[in-house]
């Protein structure tokens, strides 16, 4: 933990590391990551993150971060999220972030020193193995179909999946599999650790998304037996799902602070184009339609914002916050795709190209209202929490 | 200021009170204030919030208040708001509320005694002369055409105002008139305190709004050489607008605080309704139409309420807050009716009956993005403010 | 059927008629029909009506109307639609000129003569006895409790309705009861002609909804044992459900009619408003977010209008066009509410007043979304024929 | 002129050909046309297109076309435009289609000859070169730059275009430039016929704009010291304004035209998808979220679909229709983005990939709100045009 003076300091240095080294590759590159240079990249901007002293905000102190609770994070992964590359760049990306929160909270020993340690200092990446291709687990995590049997000594897992953000080039992946129950039923979920490079382990093609700056892509992935021995069982047999949930709160948040920061780049850039152009005798920034689309956007940034830090209290507090993340999380993702489409809006012609940063920003956000939960989903259980609440009595 | 915990305790009390005294009224009235007995209700309800310990939450102790900062309101507020005169009981309406504000940063010793004392003590009513009818000051308060001309050892006010809330039964009046300039030119104002008795004052008719929970209504009124003397100027002369800008952020988050706790109750007694009916095979609440407008509201009613909070926050910290205050009224006004309203699909027939309070929020909801500030001047101050903070430098 | 000339002429005629002899008393009472003078208006205004030749433009021309199709009604009714009592003023209002429609389609000669001619020629009143209180027919019609037992020579019916449009003053009504299967079961609905005196048959109270512009109200009816002999069955047994689909098509769409024409004032009279205003240096309809207010509403005006004429057109040809009229009927009744709402925003503190005629449009335009199928009963019936169109294949 | 028979068999025979034909190189290349084979593919596809007959159905038959008004080629285009390919496979792609549109009306018999007959013909292909960088005509046409200045026999013409599309690879182009007046004012703005590789006129780099469909890209193009004869002409010399409304109302219609044909197949697509795909308990095209999007898509269709014909027949019968090619321009844009939008959402991971092609056409639509004309200017536009028509006396 951290004083709210350091948490200013990590915010400012994070953000003068990120317009300064960060900043140019992402415009020169499109926000590319691959074409901008991958994992080496991603080493050498990590290099420069540790000796500016903005390496993983997230991170525990032992593994050479700052150990900042999440409300404390908020403003400082905000600003590595102004750019596309800023979250790798300090190693606070997805799904590494969240993969470093899950092991902290549920791994073995054991575990923590083979996979936890190095994935925290950005040695290594890494993968969760979750979502599946039709007829498996998608937007319905119950329809959880990959399956691990039992066998001598630990586990043989068997299945397909989709999705796996980060599974080309990552070292290891969390996989979920069946180990009781069937499709369509809750529970009976397993997470398990493997090393990429063990047999029966196959990661496919990069599902070509709209979205690039992703490192490491999002692939399918195959399980054709693969042998995970039993200290390879993350947390307890048939709990996967329950532990996922301490993942998934704040997954969502620090997904919320990044695409935050994105989302007001694109603000800030189409302002300043409307205060540069004219048109219709005037400055476009003081034509009325104008002024409504930028004050829509600093609302459902303000509201964004407001949103988020109410869930991160509530987590910090030690809840679980599932409806306070839902909440964020959905509004997030909607409101910081109309604040970018509203920013394409503004800046016309070069709004839809890649002359501005606005275009990719509006393409890398669409994406998030599918991922981590797509926005009915997320509504779906909203709804449920508050009539559970409110039964008929009307509260 | 009073401790956390007996802010909650007062926030108990509160819906306590409401609950079992003031809503039983309200429904049997369908919201109509003059119906349910007008000045003779607000002195029996303010008795009896006295006697329960709940008056004033927002009035200095020494007035038999509770003295508490915006955000320690807030919860109080809301729980006063869930019915349309629960406000009025507990002396927290509108404009009373602001004026008292307004009187305690403002006032002299000698006009605290004279108004702000029997106004917080709730012995007495006020109103708020700032808007006048086409062509003077409405949406754009520099049209202001109100004038006060020098007299011997004071003012002469001669003009018209409409939408006064509250005129009709108020001992007093907050009076703004030009004192300089031009009307379409900022500056110039000046706020004057006249007891409605004067010669020269007539308050004429309510303009027969669609609300109508507020006591006095919203009406005509007009100043026929009406005298004030020195002593009735309130603040600086020619600093009118600037000492109004005292009571409009705060007055703004009170009228959140108020319908938010309103808004709260339509959405309550809506799911409740949806849980309570059956149709298409299921109950109407496990339908996913059903369950999107749910969640909607939860997502509208959390993100009001976080905006608001930001805000008061702000406010308590001595900030001027325009932009946060901006925001979350805006937001507020919009998001608020758009619960009512789902809220009254979700009831069907009797969402639009007065069988159910839904209609009769919706009702006086639809106002609150006319009053203080339409949406559209909101959403102009707060593009000015970001075109500004902005500039061509894209942030 | 008329020529296009006739058309025109008698869309001209009835918007003199409207606005000369109807609009003055729709402003004098606020659009409350029963203060207005009720059903002795009603009479003296389709007396005037007749004279001027605007009377019943879809009615038969043997009773005294002009025998237009959907297409060529829509402009003439759209224009009766202009004052809240116009419909009324021509004999067009619902439920009677549904009702003329059903009984036109599906009555047998003596039914036509007892119930059709009179009805009318504007002699009589008369109502629709389908929806329920909770737990019967609301949103789902196959919920449909009130029950018709085989009597000698006819049916003893009993049950309890609510929203019956009309009821007080009809002087019969057409009534929904089930004859065979179970609540929540389609099918075994039958429908009966009953007069209002009958024995077993009460009216009760008005529900007191938001809207006060339709003449008898929205009733509570009763029946306790209402006989109805075999002659007063209208159509065939066990059809009900089917022959009310004969009703539904047309008479969604002469609503729409009709409150195209409400909405169309409000907008009207708002655009006007802005005209006359200054504020801001300019104009307000010089004003870009008023202009772009302005804007949606023509828009929505004109996509209401086309959906409407595309889905007249299919009925006119002799389609059911079930899915056109239910584009057209969803899209109407959320675009005109729209309409009215930024209207009543767009006239500032009197478009929440009645001192224009905003508000009392935006009160009587509510509960569209409600009545004649809910926007969600409807949108779930458009995506299923969707998805049956389309199936797997993607079309 | 083609009878309504012919229209149909046009419209069968052109769906067809571009599912059969078009529809797998658009796959195959998602969307690129670059990629895909650029200019030789679009001739080897126009050959194909003459043989079945389904060539040109806007251009006049003398060239090998069709000659449909725009109310019968509406839904041939809309067919073609199912693919993003179609279009430019039967001649019907912008800015050509539009260009021909314009020769046809305006063009001197030699200007036929020489630029409109192989145009239409298919041999050669155009440009319309009119919007400039900052400071010049964007938004706001009048903000012209670009200079002809008189010269012997000619014009001289200086200035800089961008964002002209199919610029590389066209033989001539269009040229607005201002040949009286200043920047900022009205009038004054002449066209210009000249080939492309005349001296003087360079097209410079594709500005790289999110869509990839147009080919020819969307270039930056220079004119320096461009010598255009007296003949090169288009129309009269200050009247490139008033011509270019020749070309303006069906240029928007057509492009409604063909994005509908793409929403469609977004649509189609997205339901078959959620037809196909379990969760939840059951198909996802059961759930009432989904069911939700989909009826909304529908409305959306229909409504643009609505508005498309209502515009089409007003043009058809030889009026301007410039407030009705507005308004079906700007709700068609936000419309069918919407559609596409809802319908990668309903498709989940794989709507936000290339896997399937809502993506892509949700990525090829996003322009369509800011090209010809932004949605705000047709706002303006619409509103002035209601104020004008409505005025103070509230219609």
């Amino acid at each position: 933990m951290t004083s709210d003076d350091g948490v200013l300091q990590l915010t400012d240095l994070t953000r003068e590391f990120v317009r300064e080294v960060v900043l140019p590759l992402d415009d020169a590159f499109d926000g590319d990551i691959a074409a901008a240079g991958g994992d080496e990249l991603r080493k050498d901007l990590q290099a420069q993150a540790r000796e500016r002293g903005v390496f993983g905000a997230h991170i525990p102190v032992e593994y050479g971060g700052h150990g900042l609770n999440l409300s404390h994070r908020a403003a400082v992964f905000e600003e590595a999220g102004y750019s596309l590359f800023g979250a790798l760049a300090v190693n606070a990306a997805a799904p590494d972030e969240g993969n470093v929160h899950l092991l902290e909270q549920v791994a073995s020993p054991e575990q923590r020193q083979q996979f936890l340690a190095p994935l925290a200092r950005g040695e290594i990446r890494s993968a969760f193995a979750m979502t599946e291709p039709n007829p498996g687990a998608g937007s319905d995590p119950t329809m959880l179909r990959t399956q691990a049997e039992r066998a001598s000594g630990g586990w043989r897992i068997s299945g397909r999946k989709a999705f796996i953000t980060g599974a080309d080039g990552a070292s290891f992946m969390i996989v979920m599999a069946r180990t009781s129950g069937e499709p369509g039923t809750p529970g009976g979920a397993t997470m398990f650790l493997s090393t990429v490079d063990a047999p029966g382990l196959e990661v496919g093609r990069h599902i070509p998304t709209m979205d690039r700056s992703m490192l490491g892509g999002h692939c399918e992935v195959t399980f054709d037996n693969l042998f995970v021995p039993d200290d390879g069982v993350l947390g307890n047999v048939d709990e996967g799902f329950r532990h996922a949930q301490v993942r998934l709160g704040p997954a969502r948040m620090t997904h919320v602070m990044r695409w935050l920061g994105a989302a007001r780049r694109a603000h800030g850039v189409a302002v300043a184009a409307t205060a540069a152009r004219e048109g219709f005798g005037t400055r476009l920034s003081e034509l009325g339609m104008v002024q409504q689309m930028i004050a829509d956007n600093e609302i459902d940034l303000a509201a964004t914002r407001a949103l988020l830090m109410e869930a991160c209290r509530e987590l910090d507090a030690g809840g679980h916050a599932s409806m306070s993340t839902s909440i964020a999380k959905v509004f997030a993702a909607e409101a910081l795709y109309r604040v970018a489409d509203r920013a394409a809006q503004l800046c016309g012609g070069l709004g839809v190209s890649a002359d501005l940063p606005v275009a990719r920003i509006l393409r890398e956000l669409r994406p998030f209202r599918v991922y981590d939960g797509p926005s009915e989903v997320h509504r779906w259980s909203i709804a449920r929490r508050a009539v559970r609440a409110i039964g008929e009595s009307g509260r």
